[in-house]
């Protein structure tokens, strides 16, 4: 048959770079493409003992369909760990447990996004942020950033441009792709201009707990007074992916628009994976395995910006970031990363070029490279390889 | 803040009658209001021998994140399942792994509809799949049905009517909330009518492993032959729901537009989740636990049956479904039933008032009744209650 797809699906589309990144599959291929934490941390004895435990005493509740909101304790967990790290006020009915953060975003285009919408977002920002909205039929305003975050006067200027602008997305913390973090002053700024032009902010947070070096600031929801801010958080990076549970928080009139919506997408999220998440921070220390993390994580951090430092020209700059997985090189103006993607993948190295991050505007030259996935020897070796693509490419 | 929401959220909207049957919690009341499966019928102690399993063998990974597409094993199992029950032709390139069966419904929303397009659909139908697709601002065109199913010569008029329309939603097995299920020569027509107006077809199929008499029937994908029928199943009712893992299958095209879609609202499913049920179809029989379901829910069903024979005024009419979990009851057109579970709730019981299940027009006198999740003397009690409010309802 001819299939009569929604009018969306010519913007839903396969995309080219995906179908390069399927090559970095092979064993061979030293990949700094993904976004994926390091398998080698996930806490497989404790999840196994708190799966059992789980099953155990509670199986006819765990492998039942359960509320659209979420497990209680876990919803409570949250809101007090955002209390404490984030500087919110939550309680349990504040947060809706959503299939990994990703689902947050999908359900906040549903809410809010009517076709031809406008979502002002950083620029460079998360590519499956823009996947997640596109499907609305939104459009894009991408607000320039530097290295404390957005541009509030470009925000501003925008804001003028587009009054019934629906949602400013933002990643405040280690930011998805540049690794960057804003400052505390734009963090208040974003607060402010918000209320001023009653706009909702989407506050994404999935790297957060995942800080090297210097203090963790307030989030941008702890300043908003307005009420307009909503955040998204997940277990992915803390704990592991495979489970997809992550959560949004907001206000709670809001919050119960997100638990209708969420009833139609999918009635509820695996009713034992958030007991067992739940299990898990009962009965270990959660602060101490995420403190492993980030030590491993801060060590392949400093790997990889000694190796660039090393082997890439003198002509680049890239992003020395706080915490987080990602960081971002930009090259040579004249430089194609897509086409030098190609060129290191005749060396077994990949990385993701930057494009794909620019809804509108395209930055050609830039890449996101990510550290948290593999051994020191093999993020040095892999640098290396780009450096030697890039020498080759240049010629 | 004043939230300036999509316009579609001007139709998700909480339901009285959520609200009231959240009274059905209380212990004291026996609620047939569910769609729950017996959680005493889970293999608890077979998930958590194969939970440890996958954990000792393949913890990194079950945690870690996978494809959209889903665990490749447990797809190809899916296909020959359907392929032996269903009589379908697939192999696992025509099945994605979704959130639940619920997600698939959310999925084909958003690949098929435009605001307006028209959903034809039973009269009454899923009361979920409503929302999913209302959720895409459709209009829905009510089908008549009868024992036999849809009522085709009624379905071309709407196709006549509705020329443009996008989706058929159909559940030919064991139909929520009827009970009922379409006759072969409905299956075949459908085809055949859906191949002339080159309109998709939604088989959704949650209970069709749960045939408690007679002889399974072909699906109406197997009978396709223009490609035009999409399905979905889910190990919801045969497995536990907890996991939430369902599918949708069809044409490879077209799923790889749904997988496309997917990964914009989720990324993929619950790795481990997969894996679990994938390592349970693998050293476990199915077929036997399936069997022990059939026979215990054939009890229930008969049961139920019985008990509204010797409770109900004879002006009453209701289903004798051949298998799933729901019959549904006609009574007397001057009763709202509505009216009645407020009645009933003083007796302390309860279930679904039929006008939920019409998306335009309300039959007010019909209700819906679950008799898979609780035991025969409280089947017959229940009922009992029902009769009994009927009776000072009518007085």
């Amino acid at each position: 048959m001819e299939y009569k797809y929604a009018k969306r699906m010519s913007s839903v589309t396969a995309s080219e770079i995906r179908e390069l990144l399927k090559l970095t599959e092979q064993p061979e291929v030293i990949s700094f493409a993904g976004g994926l934490p390091a398998p080698e941390l996930f806490p497989i004895e404790e999840i196994k003992t708190v799966n059992n435990y789980v099953l155990d005493h509670n199986g006819e509740h765990a492998l039942q369909y359960a509320t659209t909101e979420g497990y209680q304790p876990l919803r409570e967990w949250i809101a007090k760990r955002m209390n404490t790290r984030l500087g919110t006020s939550f309680c349990d009915e504040n947060i809706l447990i959503t299939h990994g953060s990703q689902q947050a975003l999908d359900l906040s285009g549903k809410v809010f996004l009517d076709e031809g919408d406008v979502v002002l977002c950083e620029s460079p920002t998360y590519l499956a942020a823009l996947s997640a909205f596109k499907a609305y039929s939104c459009k894009f305003a991408e607000i320039p950033t530097d290295d404390s975050g957005m541009i509030m006067s470009e925000l501003e200027k925008a804001l003028e441009k587009y009054p019934t602008a629906k949602l400013i997305y933002v990643i405040p913390d280690f930011q998805n792709p540049t690794g960057r973090t804003w400052s505390l002053e734009r963090r208040q700024q974003l607060a402010e201009i918000s209320a001023k032009y009653n706009v909702a902010v989407l506050e994404d947070n999935p790297y957060g707990e995942l800080r090297y070096e210097g203090d963790f600031l307030p989030s941008v929801k702890s300043l908003d007074k307005a009420g307009n801010v909503l955040c998204t958080g997940t277990f992915s990076k803390i704990f592991c992916p495979g489970y997809r549970i992550g959560w949004i928080a907001g206000e709670k009139e809001v919050i119960r628009k997100y638990v209708l919506v969420k009833q139609g997408v999918d009635l509820q999220c695996n009713t034992i994976a958030q007991m067992v998440i739940s299990a898990y921070l009962e009965k270990y220390d959660m602060d101490a395995h995420i403190d492993k993390i980030r030590e491993v994580y801060r060590k392949r951090r400093d790997t990889a910006i000694k190796a660039i430092r090393s082997a890439f020209p003198s002509d680049i700059t890239f992003t020395k970031p706080e915490g987080g997985l990602f960081l971002w090189i930009e090259l040579n103006e004249k430089i194609d990363t897509t086409r030098l993607l190609e060129k290191c993948l005749e060396h077994n190295v990949a990385f993701v070029p930057g494009t794909s991050f620019f809804p509108n505007t395209k930055k050609c030259n830039t890449l996101r490279i990510n550290f948290s996935n593999m051994p020191e020897d093999k993020i040095s070796e892999g640098i290396m390889r780009i450096g030697r693509a890039l020498n080759e490419f240049t010629e």
